[in-house]
């Protein structure tokens, strides 16, 4: 801490998981941290880059878990920024797609604190480029819609905008309520034989791949389990997905499941 | 050029525009590049960072411009690979979102070249960074929907989707056909006073953000006219977009109608 200096805080995006595919602007941002507030999801390779000089503490917030509130991670940011330090709060993927990065901009703005905010590529890229699939595709996938997972049966997604078949429909945080959302889908005209597949802990060691139908998805997730982050992916691109590197990666000894092509 | 070495070909994403916006990965991957086909879109800051014993070839693609046929592309490509040598093409943005990956990778492999694609920072989540924006927001901005500018004529819009009032609406590559997609949103039911902006330049020196409502950004977009890339969006979460660093920036003696707040 340099109390005589101007504290700040960088929201940083810190990609998908592999420490090689965070931006040179966010490594220098971590390189000049005091203090590094990071969630659950960052990876150990990305935490890697932390100096060790710099303190970090894990604000971990995950899906049906107990986790840190959002009104202790906000204070906390404010309290270290006011007091000198350079503070990074380092997220999964990009700060600005599902990342909270609006509210805790809003709260440490409001407090006199000054916020950068560095993007990051999101597991969408990240899930495409691993898996050999584009988001988008000429003619048959147009346009891309990205949600959330978690909708609270049902309640929080518009079904016409997710019934657009020239869509891709990456869905992110959680496939805990895609049985609901598949049928949602199917009720509202997607076909149930649409292809449909779940990228896992993409840009990790343990990644894998199930690439089946928008029917048979939920059923394959269920019965695969998964603690690490799951992106879900709905729509005619992705046809050309598949674990071209299964084999190169490091892996449990048990691989069950591993890459289903069903 | 090692014709007894294995060429390949990785499809890179260039991110927004500043240098230290590329991915780690996609630095290493241009510095042991042989050759570099680049985009018309990847900026000079970039470039830079391609080795000078590097050929570069300039394969631009521009919206109604002349510009390089995309068969052509792919066979310089793949003639390239097979000589020998590590081909990158550099692309702005992301390669998997409305960069045609899916049709250069599917032409190299056909031709037994092997390809990787590196991801990166797409345009949205680079604007929203830059002009203080979320792209999504608890409540007001629960999804994302990202399709193309250029829909000839609305041909290709989903305007069920793209109405849905809850989504942000990002229009990448060409605002021409603006005129005719604000229309259509209003007359299914977006309001004519939701925030929209266009964000110019995004990650340039130039950099400028237009403020606005979807009524009017049509034509105040005409009015300023831009060479540059001009990344659009439409939705409540545009609300909180301002360009706080405008006056930090260089930028050319006669800024008129730099950054509007309209």
């Amino acid at each position: 801490m340099q109390p005589d200096r101007e504290g700040r805080v960088a929201l940083v995006g810190a990609g998908p998981g592999a420490a090689d595919l965070i931006t040179l602007r966010a490594l220098r941002a971590l390189e000049a941290a005091n203090v590094v507030l990071y969630d659950a999801l960052v990876t150990a390779d990305v935490l890697m880059l932390i100096p060790a000089c710099a303190r970090r503490i894990e604000v971990g917030k995950r899906g049906h878990r107990a986790s840190t509130g959002q009104d202790f991670i906000n204070r906390l940011m404010a309290r270290f920024a006011k007091a000198g330090a350079r503070v990074v709060r380092l997220k999964g993927g990009d700060p600005s797609l599902f990342g909270r990065a609006a509210e805790e901009r809003a709260f440490l703005e409001a407090q006199g604190v000054r916020v950068d905010v560095i993007p990051g590529v999101t597991a969408a890229s990240a899930a495409a480029a691993q898996f050999g699939f584009s988001l988008t595709k000429r003619d048959t996938a147009r346009r891309v819609l990205f949600a959330t997972g978690r909708t609270a049966r049902g309640a929080a997604m518009d079904w016409a905008a997710a019934a657009d078949a020239e869509a891709t429909l990456c869905l992110y945080m959680g496939c805990g309520d895609f049985d609901d959302i598949a049928r949602a889908l199917i009720a509202r005209g997607r076909a149930p034989d649409t292809p449909a597949l779940a990228a896992i802990d993409v840009e990790r060691p343990s990644a894998a791949l199930i690439k089946t139908t928008l029917a048979r998805l939920s059923g394959l997730l269920a019965e695969r389990g998964s603690d690490g982050p799951v992106f879900i992916a709905v729509g005619e691109a992705c046809q050309d997905a598949r674990d071209a590197d299964a084999d190169k990666r490091d892996r449990p000894p048990a691989p069950a499941h591993r890459s289903q092509q069903i």
